[in-house]
């Protein structure tokens, strides 16, 4: 077995079964152990963000993902999907292939290099967006992948491992198999009985999941600790979807003012917050942060979990559900839920709406589907819809890196081919990275695409102060004829009226092809939560010019997810977006 | 004046009249600057990696280029074309917008970022890609833009420059201007007396002219130096069409064995080999490197000259050129010319081959044209057209990021209206940033684009070892409907013939408008000298295996352009690529 293989080996081990990426003379033998090995799926990419888009969609649905590139201009075109994957706890392996030891010892000026040779330059760009780089040499090979994959396992964070030509060839020993890592009992014993001992001195304790409890693969855990302890149940936007909306004790998602202000009461009087996987960020967390202010707080993370300002280490979210699940007692608490925001309507050929357009998909998701929701006014329709239990929505809303929705979809849809996979993007995104749906056909996949063009990035222009201005005009293209080019077999449509949209719908049922539906907005329509929270926003700067900030927005912003430990800062929620359209008084 | 307007007006004084970029939310102060700017264009992209390939296009053309995207998730994914920039001397201004100073400060975590925020992560990665990398504050705004256009305009490398978003408004000075820098007299006067010397000494002295020489803006003196003084001369690949093929002394492409023997001759006859503005890499020169065994080399760069083993510093390429063109004295050498490898002929109603195509280019390519010719076997095929006076031809060899042309190509386009532009790429590559012509379109530009279809990365199947495996075949799309799917005036068509490849040819002198052809080639077809190198690169593999190296692999290779001083290594020529099928002899 040579290295190449090893690495291949290990990672089906973690149940990869397909591996992502785009061929360079630097990573052939890299290729060739996916190739040549059985049990695993070569996927060309049509470039290598996309691919690294494509590995980050795969690993948040089967756990693990990866992907190949080449050195230099290759993997550098998939950083920016690494530190998406990075940032939003999602486990990839970017795997490289380098010219050979010699060429790199050497500092050889082969092509993909900078004049001035530095063979190390890349993989250091590499540190600050991943959990752990190594390169391999001959001596270090079998150490280095060990290492780096039990990091992968533990942090669930994106590795990179770089592979120069000869030592993908280099014979390696298999014998050590994959370990997972253990709670530590003590730590584990110590806060759980502190957190059953916190829940059963509240009045109003508040349980509020997010995406990082599906990274940590806690979905079942958490699910329990929900239904036995009573208590009520929210959620930030990553988090939509973990919960039945018709579940006994599910209040809603948190939308801050915009949206179930019955939602937000419950934030403003519990006295003990219990986030589980929460990511405190502007977009996701409508800029909520857990307030200090708040008594008997309690963030559960992946391997470490906050009681108040105390940091426990190397306990698993998991572990951490399953013992509290199995000390708490059930009890009764007050349930006041919300109305649905979106009220079922029959389509008229009238010109459609998003107001339409979210209503009838509301009635379209299904139990099991998985919805890619694009970065952007996207997330806000998706916030508005109350899901049926089992809708996994996959989106990536504090990396938010625009175009990742239609890429990731293809890893998404080689996870799991049973499921319906829903993609809903925007135009602007989706012409980022829109060639990918050529991988998809050619791999038989057969999701979902509804791109919403309303002619422009519409999130920019809500925020613009300038509007007059062009720059969120984006390139005019037809999309169904777009879906069109490639060869496979494709239903493609476009709509403008509801009625339209409607039948667009139905007919993806009785389709058993990929099936993708243009939905042509006016300008500046946009779903109603984005509208209010992006003109709230852009008016926010008008605060400024008089020195008045609202006073609800002086809250407390703690970012718990960090390794770094505790930190704390006092923030201005909102205040970064204002000082797009205003920052005058800085100038002064 | 404010930040954002003061870099506007500084990089208009280096002739930068059209900025590209992709809008985002923390650089929309930016954009602004250039929108507001009655001089300025606004160019949006479809994707960061594209604006970042157009900005590099653009500058090869008018000298200076510059993009603008949004921090995270948008300056990342154009981090490899400003590798490629860095690597090629392509002088690119990359500005990213940041949030503002107090979130930078309070690590507030905002989208786009970690959740470990790290707000300098980025701008760290950038340090191995770019010249100088600027973090603007209140206090050092003005200090470090103008340092770092100072670097950008001596060092022609990109340099990339990170404002926060109330950095960017805030009032500063405009009061100084932009000053070019100037050569040290006393070394310039030294050097050129040397040099002077040296090829007066010698009985066959050669000239080398390489891309750099477009880069420092050398060409006219370039061109004299070589009318004078009657020496040979030659070029590596990027080099091409700097000289007329017509003049007297020009002998032609160095292809090593594989193309113009007699030009290899040349090379290794010469008792004085001046190179200028040379990236001696293994695609762009074949492998050859100017060898130590050479008395009396010298090798004029940018900034520095080298003679023998000795760097001299702070003198211009264009200075040491026109004084040692004003010194020397005009001399007979005997020159014998190349026969041209490519011989005109008619079109007939057959499938249509590389050796059609790149024979009809040839008389298809006329003076004053620019040639965008994308990495990989359009390369070899270029190489072996003679070109007409006056064409420029742009590739980018030594970084050889596929997909480049594509993107490139608009940044061309609008940097040169009144020139016909002709970009050639794979069908592979061009996958990779083909939405761009939307914006091509929608700024009304019409290059001609020829896309040559054999269904997959050609190179990697020559010099793939396993060509039964799938991982060099693309998905397969209709690339003349893909060009219909833009709003705006194409003409686009799809030949297999060479008769109506040849009307095609025709039919874009009459069209007014944007013109794609695609070729469908056999999958195996590319050009003769690609099919050679890349052959014979694959078959080296074998001498490996015995243990024997061809005596004439063994040369010496310098990398005379890097920063960091004078290199020497000696390298096996070629063994880089051997490695790619063969590396059982490391593993032993």
């Amino acid at each position: 077995m040579n290295t190449a293989e090893y690495i291949v080996k290990k990672l089906e081990e973690l149940g990869i079964n397909d591996f992502f990426g785009v061929p360079g003379d630097y990573n052939f033998n890299l290729i060739y152990a996916v190739e040549n090995n059985p049990s695993m799926n070569w996927i060309g990419c049509t470039n290598e963000l996309n691919a690294g888009y494509a590995a980050d969609g795969y690993a948040r649905i089967k756990g693990y993902g990866a992907f190949i590139t080449t050195y230099g201009t290759g993997e550098l075109s998939a950083i920016n999907a690494i530190a998406g994957s990075m940032a939003e706890n999602i486990p990839v392996v970017h795997i490289v292939g380098l010219p050979s030891s010699k060429s790199i010892k050497n500092k050889t000026l082969l092509h993909h290099n900078l004049q001035d040779v530095n063979y190390n330059a890349f993989t250091e760009a590499y540190k600050a967006v991943t959990a752990t780089t190594a390169l391999l040499t001959k001596d270090n090979a079998k150490i280095e992948i060990d290492k780096a994959i039990k990091i992968l396992v533990k942090e669930k964070k994106p590795i990179y491992i770089a592979v120069p030509l000869d030592i993908a060839e280099m014979g390696i020993s298999d014998k050590d198999s994959f370990n997972d890592w253990h709670s530590n009992e003590n730590t584990l014993t110590e806060v759980c009985s502190i957190i059953v001992q916190k829940i059963a001195n509240a009045e109003k304790p508040l349980i509020v999941g997010d995406a990082l409890i599906k990274r940590f693969d806690a979905t079942i855990e958490y699910k329990e600790f929900c239904e036995k302890s009573g208590i009520p149940v929210s959620n930030f936007l990553m988090g939509k979807g973990l919960i039945d909306k018709n579940a006994k004790n599910y209040i809603g998602t948190y939308c801050a003012e915009f949206q179930n202000s019955d939602v937000e009461k419950y934030f403003n009087e519990t006295d003990c917050l219990i986030t589980v996987g929460a990511i405190c960020s502007d977009i996701n967390a409508f800029g909520f942060n857990d307030s200090l202010k708040i008594k008997n707080q309690i963030a559960i993370y992946g391997t470490h979990t906050y009681i108040d300002s105390t940091r426990y280490d190397d306990i698993k979210m998991s572990d951490v559900l399953e013992k509290v699940t199995k000390l708490i007692e059930t009890k009764e608490y007050v349930i006041e839920k919300s109305a649905p925001i979106l009220i079922q309507k029959e389509s008229e050929n009238i010109p459609i709406t998003s107001d339409f357009l979210y209503t009838k998909l509301k009635s379209f998701i299904k139990a099991n589907d998985i919805i890619v929701g694009e970065t952007g006014t996207v997330q806000y329709g998706l916030a508005q819809i109350d899901c049926p239990s089992d809708v996994n929505i996959e989106s990536q809303l504090l990396w938010s890196s625009t175009g990742w929705a239609t890429a990731a979809a293809l890893g998404i849809s080689i996870a799991k081919p049973a499921s319906r996979v829903i993609v809903i993007s925007g135009d602007g995104a989706h012409l980022m990275t829109g060639m990918e749906i050529g991988t998809i056909i050619k791999n038989g996949l057969k999701p979902i695409f509804i791109i919403i063009n309303n002619k422009g990035y519409s999130t920019e222009r809500y925020l613009s102060k300038q509007p007059q201005n062009n720059m969120n005009d984006i390139i005019s293209i037809n999309y169904a004829k777009f879906a069109r080019i490639f060869d496979g077999d494709v239903w493609a449509t476009s709509v403008t009226s509801e009625e339209d949209f409607d039948k667009a719908l139905k007919v993806t049922q009785i389709m058993n092809k990929l099936c993708y539906i243009e939905v042509k907005l006016a300008e500046m329509d946009i779903a109603e939560l984005a509208q209010k929270f992006l003109t709230k926003t852009k008016d926010n700067s008008d605060y400024h010019k008089q020195g008045v900030l609202p006073k609800e927005k002086n809250i407390v912003l703690t970012n718990y997810a960090g390794s770094s430990g505790y930190e704390t800062v006092v923030h201005q929620a909102f205040s970064e977006i204002d000082k797009l359209f205003k920052a005058e008084d800085i100038n002064e």
